[in-house]
């Protein structure tokens, strides 16, 4: 994003005949203003038009990016925040970025341009962040992990997956298989590492052959255990990233003949509603959507209004909450 | 919302003055200039600033207006609309209007403001609907029923539900229920007669007993399907108006010990996702939705290049979807 010191330098002019320009073009010559606006449009440049002539610069409506518009714990995070932001006077436009960074930009613009006032970002993080360069952009990260850069609310995803597979190991589990999302995703990376944690405190060597890799639908659950059914010794139970693989996973078991929890035992993370009306009902962690949500838009407001925030990082607690999918293991594994 | 006429009348001078002064302030007396801002503040005129100084007057953004974000429906929709949109080069904006009018009002004024093109409606239609009064605004309902006014894609709601009763008739059931969404609802009212005719012209009186309403989530699917059960005489088969509903019977069924389909077949509509994951699998109607998004952002598009479309109204094929959630009922009944 050009900023006005770049319009002048092009247009050959100073930045006070540019805001002239702009706010007061009949105290500027023709030709001055032709060549701003020459400026303007080569370099891109987009100026607080609505601003311009209206007394508030505020547009009362904040931005939510969401990374996948069909992912049912986004649609809790979304509806919090737009519960608490109407509280607040202030409207809400999501943008469906599906990660793409292009269409990322696309909605920063209506910041940049005053049409917006700031954003909540559902992502964790992309590896070049147009708003980290300004850190007066009201912006607030609302899924981070442990390596989410600025202002962040967030649980702890290692600590999360950690107790998930503990509370496994305390049933008896001792080959527990992991259906993980994308790779290089975030939260694959935090949850895997709680994973790998748990089981090297307990003493079980990390096996790459009980991993399989989804990307977080339910589609991808059943595709990774399939993939999981074919190795000769099953694993007793399995801890799936989120929800949706959860519940993908529990299909393909059954399909596969295995009863759950007696024959394996299924995990699940998110607790979207889904989880608790599948069969059996999910075992998983709760992220506090209701509460992430309105701390949200509690502190993005405040960068609206220019204040500071006490904390550039929340870690909500995560609630553990065990259904039917689990057990211990049958057959004395 | 105002427009340029008022603004004149009330700052007392010509159209062409408010336009001039707002085009090419130079050329007018700054007296003129203040009395039109004035004009504009009072009015709430709001002219298309970004336009103004821009060569084109396209944002290259449509926005979707979704009732209920967390409808996975609606997902379907948004997915399709989505991948349309940005293959012509359009970004989506969601608005996500909690079925109130007033934030409907706020995401058209972004059309009227510039900084969007047009509106694809998730909303069959409200009662008093500011953009029928302008056949220029592009606008297209996605989501409509009979009596929806204006261009709009669905599919037929009252054929589909009969085809549905008509189905569990053929089976051999004769009393069937039914779990609508609220009553005022433009789905529920069609889907409504769709049960009524099919019942009707099979000799069957309706019979109100047999009726829960729902509002299209899974709780309200478990409590219309509770009362339900408080019946002396069950039905041995239960349409629900949608997915969602149904969902939530078969958790209240099998937890009054009921089998399904043995003791009671349940039905679906909308053939989201989880319709094929949950136990048993629904049989259900579904919607085109790939081609609902594609035909309503086609349809768009034309609009917004100031075409004309050739059908006010698309009426699309559902499909029947047949799952192990019904059966022919067991006991003779």
């Amino acid at each position: 994003m050009s900023n006005i010191r770049e319009v002048a330098k092009l247009a050959g002019v100073s930045v006070a005949t540019v805001s002239r320009a702009l706010s007061h073009p009949e105290k500027v010559s023709q030709a001055s203003i032709d060549k701003v606006m020459k400026a303007i449009e080569q370099t891109n440049y987009k100026p607080n038009m609505l601003a311009r002539n209206f007394r508030s610069t505020r547009s009362y409506s904040i931005v939510v990016l969401v990374p996948e518009i069909s992912n049912p714990f986004f649609a809790l995070l979304i509806r919090s925040i737009e519960i608490h932001a109407q509280a607040k006077g202030y409207s809400v436009l999501l943008g469906d970025t599906q990660d793409s960074q292009e269409r990322e930009k696309s909605y920063i613009d209506l910041v940049e341009t005053h049409l917006a006032d700031g954003i909540i970002q559902l992502r964790p993080h992309t590896a070049e962040y147009p708003v980290h360069a300004n850190p007066q952009f009201p912006y607030i990260n609302l899924c981070g992990t442990e390596d989410t850069p600025g202002k962040c609310i967030r649980i702890d995803n290692v600590k999360a997956c950690k107790a998930m597979v503990n509370y496994l190991l305390d049933l008896g589990h001792k080959r527990i298989g992991l259906i993980t999302g994308l790779k290089g995703n975030p939260h694959t990376i935090d949850r895997l590492r709680g994973y790998r944690e748990a089981l090297e405190e307990s003493g079980i060597k990390f096996d790459q052959k009980y991993i399989a890799e989804g990307e977080y639908t339910i589609w991808s659950g059943v595709n990774a255990a399939d993939q999981l059914c074919e190795l000769d010794e099953l694993p007793t139970a399995i801890v799936c990233m989120n929800d949706e693989m959860a519940i993908g996973a529990l299909q393909s078991f059954k399909a596969h003949g295995l009863r759950i929890p007696d024959d394996i035992s299924v995990t699940g993370f998110d607790n979207i509603d889904y989880s608790s009306y599948c069969d059996p009902p999910l075992t998983t962690i709760a992220q506090p959507a209701e509460e992430m949500g309105k701390i949200a838009v509690d502190s993005l407001i405040k960068l609206i209004e220019g204040g500071a925030l006490t904390h550039e990082e929340h870690v909500l607690d995560y609630e553990f909450i065990t259904r039917k999918s689990t057990a211990a293991p049958s057959n004395g594994d």
